[in-house]
């Protein structure tokens, strides 16, 4: 087991990364004595619930459970209301304890719930996907979508506590354990040539979920994050380059109706546009795209477009970016691969001349 | 014109108190070139509000606004998301900003929407009632209420600014004024015998909104706030005492279901009963509790039930407290006039008792 801490102002607090890892050694701190509810995945198989469930039975206080059906229809008001109904008819003091267990979805519901139920109560989170544990369960963003727009409604909170379990990343089909990999992509893309030369050398060893490259891939991508998180953690400066090809992929997921494409297939052609966009003001080279592209496709993460997308609407899909200050547009690109910045210069034009040849 | 900071680890603001303030000079550097929403409360006549939107009509970048019908059923999740949906459909930045102009309801879901949009953006508190210039407007508490609780929902989130504009007063009704000495009189008993003291002198020139008596007493009792607020800022300890009279009051406001009684005269019956908590378990005498009596009544503070109140459902209502700390119900007593503390060991019976004698 691996453990990274994340060590905050007023707040510090350790991902723990292994393989079956969700032991009472681990939990027990968290749970003791509290009033528990339990956020949790409709994916995750009965049986594990009903052990966790067992599990930390004798340590607390009450226990209440809420599975939610995760899809970004679902990150929604209404899903959050349900859960606050719960909180308070069960009378939930300010010292209870949330714990979202499951992907990025209900990391993020869970997390606003805490932050916001009684102006902020604790969370633990248990990600049980690759993408929830390489991005959704570290560094405190926590949100639900607006009709009209990803992530809209939100605030920053960070957990007490991260485990993030390999053992469950089994029994998730192939497109999710891609859809993970997107960002550790992202991750060696923007800080990190090292760890993306080593995604290229050991890229099939991860995908077929090989504990010891899984886990060497999750705490690099883990640590990565961290950095930024502790560097800039609301987000001020740095943390922004963590939206790389970011972008564009809202504006693609808003596009696709949140169906067409998963998070991180969005992100993958969000980062590929953006790969361009760098080509295009003279960044990085034909070839830097070219070797992106194919670890891409090696993930066997899907960029086909799926209905054909207008520029002009993707564009103003991207235009209700949380990047955007004022009107400008302020997007991620690289300077070199293993290195990015936040560009605010870029012509509407040229953007849309990048949408217009790559869509 | 008075100007006291609020001066935080991360954030410091000022809040400025005077006649006749809102002029450009005190709201031009928070509004220049943004995006700007405006939360108003339907209470505040329709020139004032046209006056406003005049004055700061050149600096901005875009303007919006939107009209609440202030009380306490709307102080909800519906309202919140009209708020969501100006801001997102109109492509609002972060780097935008919400301006309340209204009484406690508009300040705190004014506040609790920029806590959320976006994980967060500006706002700027123009409280218009007495009540919200002493308490809502200050500290950065921000909520919406659930149906089962009031104020269960909300974040800490400060704002940029505070403009206390006494003018505003004027048109208030009698019963409103009361409201605010209310918290007033609260500010006194839990910090400052002095000022306590001075309000008794006082009340007559402070209810005739007579300029000096009311300025001083809304800058002493801004001043008791933001020491329990620098000292304290997330309630973790000392600004706990702010709640004397609340425990008891949020619970008649909810059995009153938020029409019997106001906010003031809530807390104003909720003191009462917690003075006479503090003399049963010995630290105050009879005498300090009719002295108290005396100016809550100088002050035309409504203390009668309106309605029969069962003494068991109050106190289920009290155990719903956001005080509570697993099952453990902290109130706050006085130790002396001037002098509060938590208390967490004062036993079911007693209160109880006391609720008996006195409903």
């Amino acid at each position: 087991m691996r453990k990274i801490n994340l060590d905050l102002t007023d707040k510090s607090y350790d991902i723990k990364i292994g393989n079956n890892i969700i032991d009472l050694s681990n939990v027990e701190k968290f749970v003791s004595n509290k009033e528990v509810l339990i956020v949790f995945d409709s994916a995750i198989s009965g049986s594990r619930i009903m052990q966790f469930k067992e599990m930390i039975s004798k340590s607390i206080l009450k226990l209440e459970l809420i599975e939610i059906d995760a899809n970004e229809n679902n990150k929604s008001q209404e899903t959050l209301s349900e859960i606050y109904s719960i909180l308070v008819e069960n009378k939930f003091s300010r010292d209870c304890l949330i714990i979202g267990m499951g992907g990025g979805i209900v990391c993020d519901i869970a997390g606003f719930s805490a932050a916001t139920y009684q102006r902020g109560v604790n969370f633990l989170l248990i990600p049980t996907t690759l993408l929830a544990q390489v991005d959704a369960s570290v560094g405190g963003k926590t949100a639900i979508n607006h009709p009209k727009g990803k992530n809209m409604i939100g605030a920053f909170h960070q957990p007490i506590g991260v485990i993030a379990d390999i053992s469950f990343l089994k029994t998730l089909p192939e497109r999710e354990i891609s859809c993970g990999l997107s960002e550790m992509i992202k991750h060696g893309l923007i800080n990190d040539i090292n760890y993306f030369c080593w995604l290229e050398e050991n890229i099939e060893q991860v995908l077929r979920l090989e504990p010891e490259a899984i886990e060497e891939a999750i705490s690099r991508s883990v640590e990565i994050k961290t950095f930024f998180v502790k560097e800039d953690e609301k987000e001020a400066n740095i943390r922004a380059l963590l939206n790389f090809g970011h972008t564009f992929g809202h504006a693609i997921e808003l596009i696709g109706g949140f169906k067409d494409y998963n998070h991180g297939e969005a992100v993958a052609i969000g980062m590929i546009l953006a790969l361009e966009l760098s080509e295009r003001i003279g960044n990085i080279s034909k070839q830097d795209c070219t070797r992106v592209r194919d670890l891409i496709d090696k993930a066997k993460i899907d960029t086909k477009i799926k209905n054909p997308i207008n520029s002009v609407d993707l564009y103003k899909g991207m235009m209700g970016d949380k990047k955007k200050r004022g009107n400008v547009l302020n997007l991620v690109v690289l300077e070199d691969l293993g290195k990015a910045k936040v560009s605010s210069e870029i012509d509407e034009s040229v953007i849309l001349e990048i949408l217009n040849s790559s869509l």
